[in-house]
């Protein structure tokens, strides 16, 4: 009896931490979700205030990925879990990287608002408030679906990924446009060409996120397929 | 005695799948590097048929990742190493991940040949070039120091990745300066532009790799800081 309680006693420990980690997790992909919607208002608002301490806060996520990375580490070589657990711990250390990722994607888009608060002839907001839009969007329901665990979402979630796809390639093709019509905007509108870039790539990371979540409840692996059909 | 020996066995062998992570990882990494000076040649000598087999190899590099992953997953489930030998477990979990994304900026770089394949008057294959060889060459210096486990090599080679942007902006600079004496060029050097970027971010994922092998080696984590001043 006292082995059985001891036992629980441990396993509610490692619960504990478990449950730590992924407490970590959320609140650091809450404070990445606000560096990306501020580093878009720094651009459509033309605050380079605001763009500023995006890039001053970009230090706090670096430390984040630091502390969780090391609660991981410490987690396994403490509690050794298997199998599922293990493939959890294995995926926050993952996911970490990919909201760190998105992160400096925040920061590269705060400096591009900087640059482009410094010229005149202001271009390309409409397209980067839409493409920020659906990059928002991902990132969001990304962070949803891993808080319920819900692959369901996730797998949704993986193929909105597509739309953002479509609507850079749209935003792309409008920017050689404008730089054609207008010769002297180009070093501007290549500012704006960065900002959409950063913006199709966080939806890549949102993408993995999404993975991740199905990697650890299903156990399968569904990175490097292109879309799913089995959300329904 | 026999438990000694019972010990002395299991480490061995802990030690044998080690190695075999590593050796597979080294392999990935040369099949990357492969990847990636293709996807330049076929950038500089226009050969979109080159440009094809990198995209079609890399399904065999994305393969890489997850059965190293795999690999991974199993030898900590199996064998709950502690220390140093989970740090390169966790460590090699990262690297397959920058070299993943390394393979997919080269296929990035040979979708763009095809792109300027079809294209006439030719522009920025000397700055490819020269980017190219910064990208390859801190990539292979990254893999030698991870084949040696020599910090002193990965300090050095984290500090190329300075050459390497400094290089990057001087392309991007002069990429403005060609679209605006010529704008008929506009959408080919674009073609370039992300080439040059592809380029780029390859010599922040070797930085990554380099950062990976101090962290195991030293036990300490120098991510999120520009430069090092202890390589002699």
């Amino acid at each position: 009896m006292e082995e059985i309680a001891l036992e629980n006693h441990i396993v509610k420990q490692f619960d504990e931490e478990l449950d730590e980690i992924r407490a970590l997790l959320m609140a650091m992909g809450g404070m990445v979700a606000q560096q990306l919607q501020d580093s878009i208002q720094s651009i459509v608002k033309v605050d380079s205030g605001l763009a500023d301490s995006v890039i001053e806060r970009d230090k706090r996520v670096d430390e984040m990925e630091l502390e969780i990375d090391e609660a991981c580490l410490t987690i396994i070589a403490r509690r050794q879990p298997a199998a599922t657990d293990l493939r959890l711990v294995m995926m926050v250390s993952k996911a970490v990287n990919d909201l760190e990722r998105i992160g400096d994607e925040a920061k590269k888009i705060a400096k591009q608002a900087i640059l482009l608060s410094e010229q005149e002839k202001p271009w390309g907001f409409t397209e980067v408030r839409h493409l920020g839009k659906g990059a928002l969007s991902i990132l969001n329901n990304a962070l949803d679906a891993f808080a319920r665990f819900d692959t369901e979402a996730a797998l949704r979630t993986f193929n909105q990924d597509q739309q953002i796809d479509l609507d850079y390639q749209t935003a792309l093709r409008e920017s050689v446009t404008y730089m054609m019509e207008d010769p002297t905007s180009i070093s501007r509108v290549i500012n704006i060409l960065w900002v959409i870039r950063s913006l199709e790539r966080v939806g890549d990371h949102a993408k993995n996120l999404c993975e991740q979540i199905v990697f650890v409840v299903r156990g399968t692996d569904i990175r490097h397929q292109a879309v799913f059909d089995d959300t329904h």
